[in-house]
């Protein structure tokens, strides 16, 4: 399914009164406090987020799964979503794969369908954590860091084997994440694990490509229920320090203990020169992988009031959207999660860091609050609506999803019991 | 000291013309949304917090205490700052009392500045989590639950007294929060510990005078750190419902565990008739009892939605700020806290529940999640700030607190080295 | 596969002089302590824990799946699954059925192979959290707890046909587990989904014969991510009150937030009557499901000391394993499961409660703390052997398995890729 | 008060018989399973943990603090009462010291009172998270991380002046623990922050003696509520990595997020040649400080299996104890610590390091538990006993303690008011 421009400016139309009205006086309110309100929108368009192939389809838990209709089933029909996405949003120019399921059979293919789309491929993924058919060893006990070594080779090549592919579709980062660990004490040495997998990385290593990244992600638990062999940010960070330059951690929203303090995380990974990567989404418990910014807002912004202070860094992290849809319209799901990282990140910009800084200086504590408060306050739904208004997409994406009946016409064309992911 | 209606005026004064432009764009917007502005406004000033006595100096945490200057020495002193911070944001018109550490030794001088300074006392709060001086038993080993009937009859006659002060004032609730419980498994017997407390409560409820509630709190942990005798909602609403009518639960929103839905609890004790009190304040970790809004102001909203849907019952709960002042001035956090209640009190009354309940029926997830983030969305502030305006407060009190130098002239009055409560 | 007793006794046998040093050494050490030991190992054996069908096959997670083999792939298996477990630990006499994966085609078959076996059925459970085949109805947005009322119809009219089964099989507790819930705050309105609940369990409830209970369980998340409708232990306990003296609360371990204080709620519910059931398990994160005792075996201890305490009562609650096998033979994990139930029973039973109570009355912390771990660090492997040597069971019931090479017969007559479980 | 061995051996003499009984047939037990009891026991009386001046006293919490009597006033009288409890238990032969708490006003003296007791004095502790009478300067908004230079000059001269204060007393380790962070986002800039402390820890890592080592600790919360400047084991791996050799990180069992996988940070740490200390205590909820091994015993004895397999490297830990007593009386509280920890100790010694590796490379999931369940459930009781007789201690350290009335001596002797910290 494809939207095409007049769409977008037919249902654009009759919003574009009203949003203007509100556009033009909070553009007036915030260049009154100095704000350069097109650059702002620049920095915003510049956001782009990557979309994984998996978050494209109905996700499961671990005691059922309730389908929806029209999934893709094929790579070239996740392209046309993320393309359809991109369109309305304009936020999302790039779709990550996941290997085995995304394996592109016929590479020349794919890279037109981008080309069409305006997308690109900027990460794949690798999997380790299941068993695939005819697969020769088990990962039952683990991937890299397992205590045979035909495994670990076996898990070594099948990493080295989706850089291949990413090479072939111009993609410049590998991303591992691992579901290694234990799940009684005891299972596991705790050490002989790190040291394996420390290996196997090595391995993997040194078939990343010149202008690649490696980004190693952390995770505290679940799959394993008791050990998992990367599971906070500090494993992760010795192991990218061992492996060099071009690999680097990746921070995943919903993989931390419970109250961790992850803007933290993400300012010293920063100061560190190891941020090398972010997956937005959300929770409440544990990995719960929902909507970006529908449980924790507030914490989204100050991630952001981070990355911002980071920008001043030469280094960019590769974003990314890592969720799992149960309940909501996948696409829908995706549409608003853009724009809660579009909405954060332009409040984030707001801030005035000399003003913050000087005021930090001075510990004036209450005025600290304001200066965050005040910025985070700020209604900046028509700054983001402008944003995408002027790169071509929808004034209000999740009503244009709707007001062109994109799930009906995908139901039609793809039917209803389509699945998109290996989970 | 006293800040005149004069003195505010002054300050608005410059303010006026950008708060006006921004007020009535703000309130034509409402008004196309088919809200009633003024109804709105009607009921932000109506909700009005009461302060604890104890928040209005600078609170210790077990490793230091790091006092500030001009802080209250005495209860006249406590209600000339309540009256300052009422005159300033039109939203704290009651103080709350602790006994012993506000024991007034001459009620009708105390009636007298509540009426000059437009105060009320509506809770008074007992304290049997601290041993005072000449006390004949300790409350080492805990107070209602005691093992000694003895330490249960003082705890018993402690409470009684504090009914009785509060009779005096005028108040109409007693709020009991409990230090009771153990801090090693086998020191305490679950039930016999729940079964004195309920025997003590019953003595105190017996107490109760006509018009009255008695309000009984919940915590997980600390000061006790193996078991609470009331640890958590349920206990709380076991016991209430035992008492009778006139007890209830308070929540705190500070004294749940790790991750808790109090959003939820909130419409179970509504439901059940028996949510009775709220104490506000805010934490990443535990107990930390810092400013309203400052860590999770979304869940602050969600809380105020249930809060407003439980409006249309004929329950008010009695609600007050819980909170403890180790690094900002505690008047300039009290403003905060005031401001962020009033603000995300108006944005859940922005939601159209009709609306809401519709798109609930039907499942539309991502929409019911549309509908909640878009009254979050809203910059409320000029409305709020308009709200205190016409009810003769500050457009922005904590500027108007820093302009008017209010803390200077209570260090001027009262000294650098007051020390307003009893930790 | 059956084992028979001549098996059993020579697996024994070569064990048995050891055992019999050790135990006769033990027997001593107690009785000299004023400890019955005859009495204590008749409790042992009287604790039965029944054995649901679906432990009985290789769970997943999430991410994937790594069956074993020899899983039983009908009820007739699984009935010969827990015979097994039972020949050899004596602690297993019953197993609970989950409908619609084990329902009975042939009701006589069923209760001839269960009485050749020497078991019973105990519990039933439901399942409203899968759409199965052919279903009219989805269960994506709640069961009983459903906007639609057909919706709820169908869910109560499945567990009204549970409790069919369960008659036919003799059983007498019916276990409502419900998923139900919303993963985005506004997706579902709290009360309106405790209301509809509380009315579907009403209708239900009507049906529950004679000489049944009906068990609630609560859980704070998952599958649910942002609200479950019977989170806590307060809310199972407001409910199973309104229902009636069949309903009663059923506590699973893994059914809490971090830091619970489980043992307490045990204690709180027998107090209020309404303990009416058990599901051991144990975890280190969320519902881990994984073997009982093998994260928290101390808190299994003061869970069993609440529990013998409350043997006074006349009211026996029903107990069961909740658990899920990824990684472990679900056999062997069930046996060492069982094995630490004994355990920590029989060194809760070993507690002087007058003794305890006493030092409890007289508030000596470090001597409560004294009596408590001198019972746990008690080594009473040998009696729990010795309990199951005079019920005819196996002195290490986990090293008969194995030298009887169970799992490869199992392998043997089923294969290695049977399913055990609907899951 | 002096504990002479001839009281000693009286108190001994009545359970000789009992205890030889049971140790004996402990000890047969073991030797049959191949464990050289004599080497057991030798190891069991080197682990000498360090007892800190603080915890001798009463602690308190944020509500309140119920001193008991015959608390020691100062550093003789610490000193003694750590006499007393090396004298029963054998496991104690070193005091830490707390700076300014603790000046050794007469360093002569202290040494001579210390070799007179033969105990020594390993670390030296700063105390920057408080402000003491007349200092120039507030550590209210932090001290090595401070925005103001001067500031952070004071808190780098009061370390280096502790470490000459160790020097005195032969001490060999600085013990930095900061309560440096903020408690409102916003309030501090995290890189700042971050930037400024190690700066400043430089300035002190260049004092460091030759043969001493520093210890950096990391707390995620408590005192400050929102970060802390060293939050987890990573950040303070990131920095004592970069100050070099002598610098290693400290665990306290206490400073973690809820359901934290301790043992494994105690392994990674050791396999990154960075375990440089470790701070004994137990909680359920926070930073509790309590009992050693009185919540989860079975977790000590996973840290004790980690250390066990990390004494082959050539690194010694520094042991010492960290709690607070509010309950129970210091001295019998510290002698069931130092149970705990000899117990869990020797249990983790028990384990066959080499089954239990080749276990975990076959993958046997249920046999690994066995092993160290095995291990766990052993009564080690009599052989503990055993290493304190042998060492001249006593049998049972907590009846000794109440038979030889030690509490009501010191009261005799120091009366009933006298207070042991400073906090």
């Amino acid at each position: 399914m494809n939207i095409n421009p007049a769409q977008i400016s037919s249902h654009n139309e009759s919003q574009l009164p009203d949003h203007k009205e509100k556009f033009d006086f909070l553009a007036n309110q915030l260049t009154r406090s100095n704000i350069d309100v097109d650059s702002l929108i620049k920095k915003v368009q510049n956001l782009q987020i990557e979309v994984p192939s998996w978050a494209l389809g109905t996700g499961g838990t671990r005691f059922g799964r309730f389908a929806g209709g029209g999934e893709p089933g094929n790579l070239i029909q996740k392209i046309e979503d993320v393309g359809v996405l991109n369109t309305l949003s304009r936020a999302c120019d790039s779709i990550s794969l996941h290997i085995p399921w995304d394996i592109p059979s016929d590479a020349n293919a794919i890279k037109q369908e981008l080309k069409t789309k305006g997308l690109t491929i900027n990460s794949v993924n690798s999997n380790t954590f299941q068993d695939q058919p005819g697969q020769k060893k088990s990962y039952k006990f683990g991937s890299l860091c397992h205590t045979d070594k035909g495994v670990r080779k076996q898990a070594v090549d099948h990493n080295i084997e989706v850089i291949e592919y990413g090479k072939m579709l111009d993609a410049n980062v590998l991303t591992v994440w691992l579901a290694d660990g234990s799940s009684f004490p005891g299972q596991m040495d705790f050490r002989t694990a790190y040291s394996n997998t420390l290996s196997s990385l090595e391995d993997i290593y040194d078939k990343i490509p010149s202008g690649w990244q490696m980004l190693l992600e952390y995770k505290p638990f679940e799959p394993a229920f008791y050990h998992t062999v990367i599971p906070d940010w500090g494993t992760s960070y010795s192991m990218v320090t061992a492996l060099g330059n071009k690999a680097n951690t990746l921070v995943d929203l919903g993989h931390h203990l419970p109250n961790t303090n992850i803007e933290q995380i993400v300012a010293t990974l920063q100061l560190l020169n190891k941020l090398g990567g972010f997956h937005f989404n959300d929770s409440k418990y544990a990995d719960d992988d929902i909507s970006v910014g529908s449980i924790k807002p507030y914490a989204l912004f100050l991630i952001f009031l981070e990355l911002v202070k980071g920008e001043q860094t030469n280094m960019e992290p590769a974003w990314m959207i890592d969720a799992s849809h149960n309940l909501k319209d996948p696409l829908e799901d995706l549409l608003q999660s853009l724009q809660n990282i579009h909405l954060n990140y332009a409040k984030a910009l707001t801030v005035d860091l000399n003003e913050l800084k000087d005021t930090q200086e001075s510990n004036e504590v209450a005025q600290c609050q304001e200066i965050l408060q005040n910025a985070f306050q700020l209604d900046l739904r028509p700054l983001v609506a402008e944003a995408r208004l002027r790169a071509g997409g929808a004034l209000h994406p999740l009503s244009a999803f709707k007001d062109l009946k994109v799930r009906e016409n995908l139901i039609r064309e793809r039917g209803t019991s389509t699945v998109a992911t290996g989970l």
